[in-house]
């Protein structure tokens, strides 16, 4: 996001660091050393590719004006811009520089800073005390607010826009390859405003829609291929993440049954988003259908995850998954079955909880075979 | 790279792991622990998302033998098509499961590890010792093979390219957005052979080219205005890295005067590349330049960085530099002097060291005023 564009917080990032500083006083902390870019980004709006910021834990104005970011000078002038309420400390060790003078109890995303990492802050940290605080931020920001779903909206708006165009044009006929299939989404989706796609665009056909995380490559789809694709859009630096498989051509009847069993467990798992639930069970809700079906073993991943600023960020949900569903949490449901050798069927969609329920954000339609070309 | 194309490796992969066995056994390591996905990519091909490999340092077909990439079950059939030379243990914990049943002193690279994911690994290992061991792999990726150099000269030239078409066809007109020419950047490099970009791509017009790492925004190019485009296209994982400084229309003065001095700064920096030489000893040379014409406090970041399948990578070329270039490193050379509310230069290459001295590998003209349009 550059600097001569809103963020998406309106004055929010410095309720970010008030919420922040909630969380560090329950934890006992006078201080969050945050090193995590997306995590800096998050709490001040600066996207620079270096950078650290301490969040001091003191009440009302004190805390704010002990909260530092520091970046190296390759971004004084952007950082500037980004963040005016900010003190800023250039530097180009961002992290251990921050630690010079602090006293008391600092934490630190030890699921993010590297062994190394922490030996340069505790050479660094004259006076004060390290300790463990993962994924602190990582919780405020499973819960997104109106800004954040507004912008995850229209990413997800600009994949179901290029899926659409595609249809409508013709785009995934037999002699295409993987790979143009692929660019043509992505061009389609800048298209639609997105800035670009959110994550490598999967397109695989035939026997590669088998491989969940196939690259697409130069071979062509072909009549009765089973078309997978797996696509988001970038809106603001918020991600879409929605796939569908189709049928190349007409369907056989083991496709037909393969895609009514997967989209049976996307239905079950999506039915099962509510506030209050555990993740876990969501996974269970729609790993069931397919266990009983008997192919258990082929639905080889978790059922979904958060989305944000991050493809993949809390909460996961899979079946050792911890997490209870919220408000405002927005998850991906993307049950699979991959047949070595023959295909696959995945379907996923990213959706928002709400008090009444999971809301859809990506609205494509499921079908196997895309309606404006079913002749049934 | 997918699984059906040949990775830039023939015969490679093994032939770099028994390189890696020998600094194991110089630094008295039993085993490697390898996470860093890059590091897994480049010692066997694998490219899935989520993986580690355990490389014991046995001499011989022993060695190999009880070397293991692990990996989860959306990577089995990728996993068996890459490698089919290695064991594959199939787990999502990939990390700590590797060392379930090790013995002896098994390095770790702490410059990755995490201070979580350190002490997941404490706990899997039952009887052996784990050891900080940071950078092996990257001394190795410093040099280049090659079929390195040859992805390397492939994805210079498809930016190389880029650049030509959009000045034969004045692509970087005013009205222009940034946006609008990064974007054509981006599909001439895929068009000339390109996977796509090697990192975001920087346009930065007039004002905004003081900002060394600039997003392109929606502001149009201007008569008078300084341009500076930083771009890089990526081929089989390999990426390129090249800022030009363009005027838009006529230059004035003191954009001659400063694009005359930071263009004797890059010479001078590549002239000073040769095997044997210090990589702080290059920066020198081209900062002694800008330091003498009274700008060293304008060029605000380190001269250059080696090159591969990270964007920077070893060796770093700074002032606080420890590293020495040797023949195969592929290296940047990029000075810029940075003017808040005027504009900047930067010129950058990316070169490859020989015998006999280093050769560019970009190669577009570094003129001020592009040719097709001089009218001196």
């Amino acid at each position: 996001m550059e600097p001569t564009r809103p963020e998406r917080a309106p004055g929010g990032h410095a309720r970010r660091r008030d919420a922040l500083r909630d969380l560090l006083r329950e934890a006992g902390l006078d201080a969050l050393l945050v090193t995590d870019l997306i995590n800096v980004r998050y709490l001040t709006g600066f996207t620079g590719s270096n950078a650290a910021l301490l969040v001091d834990a003191g009440d009302g104005a004190g805390g704010e004006d002990r909260t530092v970011l520091a970046t190296d000078g390759r971004y004084t002038t952007q950082a500037a811009a980004q963040t005016p309420d900010l003190r800023v400390l250039v530097e180009r060790a961002c992290a251990p520089a921050l630690l010079a003078d602090r006293r008391g109890t600092v934490g630190f995303d030890s699921a993010h800073v590297t062994v190394d990492g922490h030996a340069d802050l505790l050479g660094a940290l004259a006076q004060g005390e390290l300790r463990r605080a993962p994924g602190l931020v990582e919780t405020l920001r499973a819960v997104k607010d109106d800004g954040e779903i507004d912008a995850l909206r229209q990413a997800c708006a600009a994949a179901d826009v290029a899926l659409a165009g595609m249809i409508a044009h013709d785009g995934l006929r037999p002699g295409r390859t993987e790979r143009e299939v692929a660019r043509d989404l992505e061009e389609r989706m800048r298209e639609a405003g997105a800035e670009g796609p959110s994550f490598e665009t999967i397109v695989a056909a035939g026997a590669h829609a088998a491989i969940p995380h196939h690259r697409p490559t130069d071979a062509p789809l072909a009549d009765g291929d089973l078309l997978t694709m797996d696509f988001g859009a970038l809106v603001d630096g918020y991600h879409s993440d929605m796939t569908r498989t189709l049928v190349v051509g007409a369907p056989e009847d083991w496709q037909r049954d393969l895609h009514a069993l997967v989209a049976e467990a996307a239905a079950a798992g999506r039915a099962a988003l509510a506030p209050g639930t555990a993740t876990r069970d969501v996974d269970a809700a729609a790993r069931d259908v397919i266990v009983a079906a008997g192919f258990g073993e082929q639905f080889v991943h978790g059922l979904g995850h958060g989305v944000g600023l991050v493809i993949h960020e809390a909460p996961a949900l899979s079946a050792t998954a911890t997490a209870t569903l919220d408000v405002g949490m927005t998850v991906t449901v993307e049950p699979g079955v991959y047949l070595a050798g023959r295909g696959g069927v995945r379907i996923e969609d990213t959706l928002v909880l709400t008090d009444s329920g999971a809301v859809p954000l990506t609205q494509s339609p499921r079908d196997l075979v895309p309606e404006s070309r079913d002749e049934t």
